[in-house]
C-alpha cells in the first residue's frame, strides 16, 4: 500500500477527489494565458459547480463566472460569487421570476435567442426595478441555441438597447463541438471559421449603432487559439481546472509540447470482489462515474484497464494479464467526462500534497433547473 | 396546452414525474405474481431509491428491501424500511461498522464472495453484539462478484455457519445481462441455465448439512420466468416500479399480450431555445438524463425524436419532418434507463390523475458509498 493510500485510509469509497495544488496549477495557467492577451477569463462553473472552486478562480483573476443553469447560478451567488452569466436562455415565468431575484444580489447577465423571451425579461426587470444584462447568443456552428449569424443578432439586440430593465452588453458564440476536436491544427481551423461568423455577427450589430462590449465564448479545447485570434473578448473554460481523460487527449500546445494542464480529479475506489485470477471488481459503476465521454482510465497504472460492469460496479483487468489487486484495495480513476462526473457527487474530498484536507460541497450537484 | 400541462405549470423543469396511480398498478402486478407462485417479493430500492416508494412496496406484501450499496440501506432505513438486503459485497473495516451500526436498529442482510471477508464481518458482528444474516453470493453468469458455482460457495457458507455474530441464510444469484434480453423464449433459455448453476450450488450447501432457506435474485425482465421456475425463494425486481425505455422493448408476457407494466416515471422538460423550423432545444442533456442506456423517448409523441445535445440541452426533431413546438412548451421523456436517471434527481414531483401531489424526497441519490 502506497503512503497515498494510506494517507486515504479514513475516506469511503467511492469518493471524488480533489488535488488542490493542481487545481491552482490549473485556474493560473489559463488566468494567466487570458491575462497576457489583454482578455477576461469567466470560467465556466458547469464543469465544478462547487462555489469553493469558484471562489478561487475569482481569487485569483477571473471576472466572475459562467452557469449553464440559473439553479447553477444562484448556487454560485449564494456561495459568494457575484458576478455570473446564465449561458443557456432563461425561458418562462417561473424562472425569469427566479432570475429578477437572483439579481437583485448578484450582477446577473443572460443570454437570449427569442423576441418574445426578450419581452418577458424585460417586464420582469422593468417591473422589479432590478437591471439585467443581456447578450444575444449566435450560433456559431454548435447548431443548438443561438440566432444565426445574419441579421437577426442585431435586429434581436435593438430590441434589447430599447428595454427598460435590460443593457444589452454583446454577444455569446459557443462551439462546444470543437472543444475536443483532438489536433490542434484542425481545432484552430474550426475555431476561426466559427469565430468568422461571430465576427459578421458583431458588425452586424456595430452597423446598427450599438456597443458590442462583450464577445463571450470558448472552451478549454479552443483556449491557446482564442487568445491569439483576438474575437472573444471574454473566455469560458470549464473543464481546464478539473480535466479529464477526454481533454487529456487534446493537445493543448504545440506537437510535442508537454501537456499544459494537470489531472486533479480523480475517483477513490475499492476492490469489493476477487474471486477470479484476471479480474478485480471495484466499486464504482454508472452511478459514480459517467459514461456518456467513455470509460474513465486508472491513474498512474496504464496497464489496468476498467470498464462499466452495472449501475454500481466495475471491473478491471490487466493488460499484462496477472492482476495484483486484493480484496479492500484501492485504485483511482480519471473520469472520462469531469462534468457528469461531478454531477454526480455531493462533495469533494480535497487534498494537497497527497494529506487530506476536508470537504467542499458541490452546491450546484443535480440543479439542472 | 393540454390540460396536463396546465397542471403542471407550477413545476419548473426539469422535472422527475412519477404517476402514483401507474406505480401502484405495477407494483401489485409483481406482488401478486410472486404471492401467486408463493415467493418472496424484495424489492431492489436502487431503482427508486425513495423510502417512500419503498414503504408503499412492503405495504403492499414485500418481504422488504434489496440495496445495492450500505447507504442505499441506510437511507431505507431511516425512511422506516427495516428489512434490508445489500446485494453487493461490503469490504473494508470503515463500511463494515457502519453495517454494524445499521444492524442494531434495522434487520440486515448481506452477501459474501470471500473468506476474510467474512473473517472481518463476524469479528465486527461478535464485538457488537448483534447478528447480520449472510448469503453467499454465487456467479450465474454475470461475471462480476459471486463465487463460481461449484464446491465454493458450501466451503463459504460452512464457514459462515460457524461464525459467531453470523447467521447463514442462503444464496444470491443474479443475472443482471439476463434481464433485457428482449425475446420471451431467449431470455427464459437462459435464465433456466443460470438459475441451474444457482441449484448446483444449493445442492451443494445442502449436502454440507446447511439449510439453504434463501435462494435470492430475479429482476425485472426474469420475473414471468422466475415465478414459473421454482429455484428462487425470493425475487429482487427493481425497474418494474417506474420502467422505462429499456425494460419497455422486453417481452414481459406471451408474445402479443399486452405488457404488464405501465411508464410511471417521466422527465418533464421545457423548450428552451427554437430559432429554426425543423428542431427545437430542451432543458434536458447529460445531467438531467442517463445516456448509458440510450436515449429517452418522448412520451405519447412518437413522432418526436430525443438526442442529447450537450450536459444541459437536449434536440427535437419530428420524424414527419414540420415540428409544432414553441418556446415554453413542454414535453415529457421517458427515461431510457430508470436507475442512473433517478440518481441524477433529489425529489420526485408525485402526481395522480394528472393532479400534482406533492414532492418525494430521494434519500439515497448519490448513495454510492
Amino acid at each position: 500500500m502506497s503512503a497515498k493510500q494510506e494517507e486515504f485510509a479514513e475516506l469511503d469509497t467511492p469518493a471524488l477527489l480533489l488535488d488542490l495544488d493542481q487545481v491552482e496549477r490549473n485556474i493560473d495557467r489559463y488566468q494567466r494565458g487570458a491575462a497576457s492577451a489583454g482578455l477576461q477569463l469567466r470560467p465556466h462553473a458547469k464543469a465544478h459547480k462547487c462555489s469553493a472552486v469558484g471562489r478561487i478562480q475569482v481569487e485569483r483573476g477571473a471576472v466572475g463566472l459562467c452557469c449553464a443553469k440559473l439553479g447553477e447560478a444562484e448556487a454560485m451567488a449564494a456561495g459568494g460569487v457575484r458576478d455570473l452569466l446564465v449561458t443557456t436562455p432563461v425561458v418562462g415565468g417561473l424562472k425569469i421570476r427566479r432570475l429578477v431575484d437572483l439579481a437583485r444580489s448578484a450582477k446577473v447577465a443572460v443570454v437570449v435567442d427569442d423576441e418574445s423571451n426578450i419581452a418577458e425579461l424585460a417586464q420582469a426587470a422593468g417591473s422589479a426595478g432590478v437591471q439585467i444584462d443581456v447578450l444575444v447568443e449566435v450560433d456559431v456552428g454548435q447548431a443548438r441555441a443561438g440566432v444565426a449569424p445574419g441579421p437577426r443578432a442585431a435586429e434581436l439586440a435593438t430590441v434589447i438597447a430599447r428595454s427598460r430593465g435590460l443593457r444589452f452588453r454583446g454577444l455569446q458564440g459557443y462551439q462546444g463541438k470543437l472543444q475536443a476536436v483532438a489536433s490542434f491544427s484542425d481545432r484552430d481551423a474550426l475555431v476561426r471559421e466559427a469565430m468568422g461568423k461571430l465576427r459578421l455577427a458583431s458588425d452586424g450589430v456595430r452597423a446598427a449603432g450599438l456597443d458590442c462590449t462583450v464577445a463571450t465564448g470558448g472552451g478549454t479545447g479552443s483556449f491557446p487559439i482564442d487568445i491569439r485570434l483576438g474575437m472573444l473578448t471574454e473566455l469560458q473554460p470549464g473543464s481546464y481546472v478539473t480535466m479529464d481523460t477526454a481533454y487529456a487527449k487534446v493537445a493543448l500546445a504545440g506537437e510535442g509540447d508537454e501537456h499544459p494542464l494537470g489531472q486533479p480529479l480523480t475517483i477513490l475506489a475499492s476492490v469489493i470482489s476477487k474471486t477470479t485470477a484476471g479480474k478485480a471488481i471495484v466499486d464504482v459503476g454508472w452511478k459514480s462515474a459517467s459514461s456518456d465521454g467513455g470509460l474513465p482510465s486508472v491513474k498512474n497504472r496504464s496497464d489496468l484497464i476498467f470498464e462499466f460492469a452495472g449501475d454500481e460496479h466495475g471491473s478491471i483487468r490487466s493488460s499484462a494479464g496477472e492482476l495484483n489487486l486484493a480484496l479492500g484495495d484501492r485504485i483511482e480513476l480519471i473520469p472520462s467526462h469531469c462534468d457528469t462526473t461531478v454531477n454526480l457527487y455531493d462533495r469533494f474530498a480535497v487534498h494537497r500534497s497527497g494529506r487530506l484536507e476536508g470537504f467542499w460541497t458541490i452546491e450546484a450537484r443535480g440543479k439542472s433547473q
